[in-house]
């Protein structure tokens, strides 16, 4: 039996979104991690390279694959909607213990795969076991709202955020990328007040959610993961506000997540004991004689 | 009865922290609700320019004020600590219905007045009546934990922020301003994590909190107002957590307020009808498709 796979054959594979700029030589925990969880020396990995622009993007991680010691990597070079629907690809998905999809812009990957026999091929093997992994765009577009652009800032604004039809891989999670680094609170706000009791899945770079079958997700990593747990959100009337205006949003929980924390989506806990309460004091402050 | 008092004269004044840059000139909502509740023509605004290096800080708002109908205006040039002793300045804080406490730096502010009889008289004087407002700096300062600065960031993380003893006319919060426009989401968490039961307010440019004696604040300018409600909050265990490390934090509400909620610090509630449940749709998407 393959780490990650079912016994019987049945789970789900693991989705994991990756926040951009994963560490790929020096310490590639993330990628280290998704090749383990494929089987590791007995892993067959597909790369979809679709979102970027570049030519030598498939070769890339092919590379950094065969270096952290998968046995095979297959390039799904999918530059027409016509190349999403040849045998031979469609083949390598039915075979793949994984799917990796790279960086690049969210929109042409979603507007290239959607509806075609590839994304159903990579809906049903995922279904049924095979992991799909995805960075900076390839992680956006795992959602089924996506997001497709948008401006900065923390504060949320009507229209502050472009949302597009994505691979809809994970339905009530709205996914965002560079997080931290790129000051993107505000747009994710934005994008989770639209969806009906969604979660929004803020990932710092070199930073991965790796959600399990059981609705799990572990944070694997060097930054911060932020759940936005919309489940209660009540937010402005749509009437009163208009284009850049901030948007009133209450009842949010907002959690940031750390390397080796669990956290239950369809229960919004985490799990077990990483975190403890009121334990941290920042250092290089006089903060303990204001408490 | 001027507005703002209460009729047995026995009520705190508000608590007016202000996100800073303040529209001063063409539409400054802020600062005329704020003469208003300091009884308009007839009142009596203190300014203390203490935090700003600028020789003309004090005079420009002195125009603003007068500008606004205000009856009178002293200026309160506290530059060294021996000023705040000066009894001709004290004499002003007896009579004043408002003090205003204007930008720059909020450690030269805090530093000065702190524990003199200018800042007690402040305490004091708030405590029966007396409205205090301040902006950017000057709200900085009201906390008790006060952020004398920070990195910026969406994530929080170890040692991200530096806090010191701020005026402490407000003891279970931390503010930060100029909120969405610097990217503070992190430190002011960074921050609120350090604070047993603490509650952050991070406030927009132009944008201010009217927080009344009962708790009540009401939210008036242009932006937003980001509230993190911390009384729940659960965090990393300190000796796991190194510098520029990010820190683990669950069980954080959040709400971004807007002109006109109000919210009831004590309770942690929303008041009012201003919101609704789930009626907001970011205008130029296709999410309506989507839910």
């Amino acid at each position: 039996m393959r780490s990650g796979r079912s016994p019987k054959g049945a789970a789900r594979g693991f989705i994991i979104p990756i926040g951009g700029a994963e560490n790929r030589v020096q310490n590639p925990v993330i990628l280290r991690r998704f090749v383990k969880l494929c089987g590791g020396s007995r892993a067959h990995i597909a790369v979809i390279p679709t979102a970027s622009s570049l030519d030598d993007t498939g070769d890339l991680y092919e590379s950094v694959f065969r270096d952290l010691g998968a046995d095979r990597v297959s390039i799904l070079p999918f530059k027409t909607r016509r190349d999403c629907e040849s045998d031979r690809y469609l083949k390598v998905l039915d075979r793949a213990d994984g799917v990796f999809m790279t960086g690049g812009d969210q929109v042409r990957l979603a507007e290239m795969l959607s509806d075609t026999p590839a994304a159903e091929k990579l809906h049903s093997r995922n279904a049924h076991g095979m992991h799909v992994a995805g960075t900076s765009a390839g992680a956006s577009a795992m959602s089924a709202a996506m997001i497709a652009g948008g401006k900065s800032g923390a504060t949320p604004r009507a229209g502050m955020v472009d949302l597009a039809p994505g691979l809809g891989l994970i339905s009530r999670f709205v996914i965002d990328q560079h997080f931290g680094q790129r000051d993107r609170l505000g747009r994710l706000l934005t994008a989770v007040a639209s969806i009906r009791f969604g979660v929004g899945i803020g990932l710092d770079e070199d930073t991965a959610a790796f959600i399990g079958p059981d609705e799990m997700l572990e944070v694997v990593g060097s930054g911060g993961v932020t759940i936005i747990d919309g489940s209660n959100l009540r937010n402005s009337a749509a009437d009163s506000v208009r284009h850049d205006d901030p948007v009133g949003l209450t009842g949010i929980r907002l959690h940031i997540l750390v390397d080796g924390n669990m956290y239950h989506l369809g229960t919004h806990c985490l799990v077990g004991g990483t975190l403890s309460a009121r334990s941290y004091v920042p250092s290089g402050s006089n903060a303990t004689a204001l408490i």
